[in-house]
């Protein structure tokens, strides 16, 4: 009789109607639900979710652990992250081999640049996994925006803003289209790049894309440099040629 | 009273659970749904959205003129199909004139390697626009594989196969992780070029992605160089390691 199941669920960009039918019905199905957040703050994840969760259905909070005094690069910041997806992994197969689905709700899409995966990667080859696709942040921000963003040959690429200013400037002038994430501070040296590689002029500055207060507006009107983490920039690489 | 809307409305990479519930609003809000298809072939996002159509509503197929005489590169073409969407795009502008709402469906996401973004850039400047994100082939393809594709600072790249085979090599060799579309005939080419680049042995191919028949098989254990068109082949970035 036992039906467990290790489901990753995307539950989409931010607003909820763009969570699927499949994430819906899995949010239904499932005895317990799992959402990672930072300590000390709620789950985006979970807040997509909110009014989908049956009344009373277990929870099980994934923190991760506080680690602003360990460098990123770091042995010990690594070791860390590798304990807490260790943890979390034998918490989720603890209810697993007792016969339970658990769904792992999750921001945009479980497999593109998602947590979840490293919970899948401990997990699948034991209990039986299963991906319920979801709309990505990235597809979020560029319908919000209303830009077409690659067509029929585009190559499309998305990089990281963490990339040295020359990478930058070698990855943007080699791509049709592009999305850059990660902005945060590092928005100076992406501007120059995006300067430097002749793609500031259609260059779209992203910030909380499918939330009610979402901000865009093209990154060379943007009159100050400050931007959150999560903050994107758009280069469509398609332009109606008529 | 009008409430004339153009909404470009995603319903996902094919099954019919992976359209968002804003895809199930647009639908049951709009006076006209227009779709897609080959002159002669059933419309794939029509098939996606059929069960969640009003009964009777009027819809508008849009039919590609059928250019199998011309070369793709060629001016004939490119002149048919820009008089395609034209007429296309006059038509849903006469119902957006009469006051109606108008969804384009559209499989996949609609700003994402779409036909409808031919209609937006003609539509967009003149009557109220609104995007609905969908879930992307590419993402349900992923998925239905069980395949994390990238994580972290992971550059990401999505690759026509149609590109030279040196392209091919260069850009593959440069990806953290890649998808490669339009495999169809390409495919040998696309095989030396994963050989080239050392990026044979976790390369997945996969067809019909999130159909009840979907494909998958490590590209090394297929025994042939068929494929179809819209066959596409996943080289993930990541991989735990532990």
């Amino acid at each position: 009789m036992s039906a467990a199941k290790l489901i990753g669920v995307g539950v989409g960009p931010g607003d909820p109607e763009l969570m699927t039918l499949k994430a819906m019905r899995a949010l239904g199905e499932a005895d317990v639900i799992a959402h990672f957040a930072k300590a000390g703050h709620a789950s985006h994840s979970r807040a997509i979710a909110a009014a989908h969760l049956r009344a009373g259905v277990a929870e099980l909070p994934l923190l991760y652990p506080v680690t602003t005094e360990l460098p990123k690069c770091s042995a010990g910041y690594r070791d860390a992250i590798r304990d807490f997806y260790d943890k979390a992994a034998a918490e989720i197969a603890a209810h697993l081999a007792a016969g339970r689905v658990v769904a792992v709700i999750c921001e945009g899409d479980p497999m593109f640049y998602g947590s979840y995966m490293h919970l899948h990667a401990r997990l699948a080859s034991r209990f039986a996994a299963e991906i319920v696709a979801g709309v990505t942040g990235m597809s979020g921000c560029w319908s919000a925006a209303g830009m077409p963003i690659a067509q029929g040959d585009d190559v499309f690429m998305v990089l990281p803003a963490t990339l040295p200013e020359g990478e930058l400037v070698r990855r943007l002038s080699d791509a049709d289209a592009a999305v850059v994430m990660k902005v945060g501070r590092h928005l100076p040296k992406l501007r120059r790049a995006l300067e430097t590689s002749g793609r500031l002029p259609r260059a779209i500055y992203v910030e909380r894309g499918t939330m009610a207060d979402a901000k865009m507006i093209p990154l060379s009107a943007k009159p100050d440099d400050e931007a959150p983490y999560f903050a994107v920039v758009l280069v469509p690489g398609w332009e109606e040629r008529s």
